[in-house]
């Protein structure tokens, strides 16, 4: 008789957002005439069209794909040359920062690099989280069997939560207990927080120290404001030998309908093998990528090429602009009608303490049922997100304007 | 210290197909006079352009994604619901099998749902492959964990393999002990063998009776020509409690550079939990499917939609008509050289064995250095694959004849 996966038993409910999504369908079909009015500030998704450098980038390879002489099958598992080269000169050494550009992995989302790594490390490591946290860090260890049950706040045992508070500015401290792998976000989701130099310096000591190695997921460094504030964790000098860092072009490029990200894997990371010698991580990761995975789609690659010509990077930059406009007025609506506000500034993301006591969901369902704006409940990112909601300023602008004016609602008398 | 996944380190040389692109950029660099005359019949890859109604859907999406009001986002990870729909009613319903829209799950390849299928099944099922195999099968079981260390000739300790030979046909034998998991694939990559429908029954019946699940890989179905060989293992009664089907737009659509599959997990599917009572797994794989996987780029979808419309359906069957005329190309000037031929006829790839007592490895060189083709090495795919290497027919009508001219020296004096 075959046995399924029994950790998978353990997971919770369902995933954060399907779960968000359940409530507000089921809303919308008890409320019809309220639907119209709905404004989605719940799941962190791009509402702006492709910039224009990509479409014709894309209309350019289906021509080539629709002719004999330019067709392409399978293309390299890793990603093309020219897409790896682009990533690495433009992301990094035009930045000072070395990677070559075979360190470089295309992939088709940080959601999934960001589970598949745990393939490449063995199962005895210590795991610490940011908390609140990314659900899918947490859910792709339990799927690996990495921790007992949730306790009822749906802590997992096993998992070293790092609690990311206002007191700490959520940037954790440094663990007093040793721990294998970390998982880091900067910018965050969801708190909006942006970590400084000093403090990645700080964690990148402890991961050298002890031997750790860093998840970085920078998915959103598009969105950093200010050049003193690093965008990879690369910039910290010593990092190539204790981080992995994820990147996407979902959120600066607008893919997450068209799916393409990357992973870099220095080949200076080491990690202790069965005899307890160091070897590098680079060829495991490698070989998982070139025997479970083949390859971005080819017009999907040229499209993120794209993103790196002068027309790219000047629509990426208004797409920035757009969301981050978008924030301000957020901002200054929550903080107008007395929420206590974080986040929005080098971020898409506001991260507001719940007004009057209220929990997480409860302000979701109250912003659903009173405003008929989807926020998202901090509590779905962790214990230590109990007493937030997250607002996403992916938006239009005028949707973005429609929420500022309701906002206020939620603390009126 | 983080610890590796000590399981990769026993995974043998490189995966089969980076090995021969090894191979064959050594030979073009110390040949560079005869790099022109080289033709690649080894990897499986197509090389004719996509059909029409793809691009033209193709070029329809990319402008919905160009414009605001018709951009999408996020989509369902599961796949759109048109897609679903398309599929469930085109390959299944509409042919008399009960697939419904919710059990087919879109994914970006058939090589990563082989390789994640794992995931949400238990570490102490027993293994059942056939061999000569597709070495994804394989080399995913080696990094899971389920394996000992490979012997000389590369089989794995722990794993059963089912030899699949002349004598039965490339359809391997009911085993004697029982397994959990079995692994079929028909038509078959790499001997092109077809399993006839009271064939699959006695398999259905052998998973039925013993809580077995068979991991029915499908990819090929597009080639069979004759209505009598059943070309989803839901065509065989009872499947539907033992069997997950892996389908593919790579060889029928030419999907191979677009990317995008898909996998059918029938809800009367059951596995044994840590309780021992049998619980339904389409709720993990769905599970697994929204937590590590972010969906199939939006306009490749609705290229994959497009293969299923008149002129779509059209298209494709001129691709099959294609290579299956190549095939049988191939299989004249084989038979006519004396070579002893298998397969080609219900699927793109010729079996054959090597003449004079010679390895695979010993063919494929000699086949590269003396008559610039590059076939793939039965050796590759297991070891009951030594004494045969694998022609494939995926090439231009050109190519093909001009490898029928020079194939009979391999058997010449």
């Amino acid at each position: 008789m075959v046995r399924l996966n029994e950790h998978y038993l353990k997971l919770r409910a369902g995933y954060l957002f399907p779960e968000i999504a359940r409530r507000v369908n089921a809303f919308c079909e008890t409320h019809p005439g309220l639907t119209s009015r709905v404004i989605r500030c719940g799941i962190g998704d791009v509402t702006e069209p492709l910039p224009a450098a990509c479409i014709d980038a894309l209309h350019r390879a289906v021509d080539e794909m629709g002719a004999r002489e330019t067709f392409r099958g399978y293309g390299p598992e890793q990603g093309y040359d020219f897409l790896r080269a682009a990533i690495a000169h433009n992301d990094y050494r035009s930045r000072g920062i070395e990677v070559a550009d075979d360190e470089v992995f295309v992939s088709d989302g940080s959601k999934c690099d960001c589970g598949n790594i745990l393939d490449i490390f063995g199962h005895d490591n210590r795991i610490a989280l940011m908390d609140p946290v990314y659900p899918v860090y947490v859910d792709t260890n339990v799927m690996a069997g990495h921790t007992g049950p949730a306790d009822e706040t749906g802590a997992y045992a096993g998992l070293r939560y790092l609690p990311c508070t206002v007191d700490n500015g959520f940037v954790p401290e440094i663990p007093s207990e040793p721990v294998d792998l970390v998982y880091l976000c900067y910018p965050n989701n969801p708190t909006g927080a942006v970590a400084s130099r000093g403090q990645l310096a700080a964690w990148v000591a402890y991961a050298r120290a002890h031997g750790a190695i860093l998840l970085y997921d920078a998915a959103y460094e598009a969105y950093i404001q200010d050049d003193a504030i690093p965008r990879s964790i690369y910039e910290i000098p010593g990092a190539r030998e204790c981080a992995i860092e994820f990147r996407s072009f979902s959120k600066n490029g607008g893919f997450t309908g068209l799916r393409c990200a990357f992973t870099v894997v220095p080949k200076d990371l080491l990690a202790a093998g069965p005899d307890g010698g160091q070897r590098p991580i680079h060829p495991l990761w490698s070989r998982r990528h070139t025997t479970k995975f083949n390859g971005v789609s080819y017009p999907v690659q040229r499209a993120a090429e794209a993103l790196y010509t002068p027309e790219g990077r000047a629509q990426v930059g208004g797409l920035i602009d757009h969301y981050m406009g978008n924030a301000a007025i957020l901002r200054d609506a929550a903080a107008g009608a007395g929420l206590e506000v974080h986040g929005g500034v080098h971020a898409p993301y506001l991260w507001l303490r719940t007004p009057a006591g209220l929990s997480s969901w409860e302000v979701f369902d109250r912003m659903l049922s009173s405003f008929q704006v989807v926020v998202t409940p901090g509590s779905g990112f962790g214990r230590a997100g109990e007493g937030f909601f997250r607002l996403s300023a992916f938006n239009s602008r005028a949707n973005a304007e429609e929420v500022a004016r309701r906002l206020p609602g939620l603390t009126a008398p």
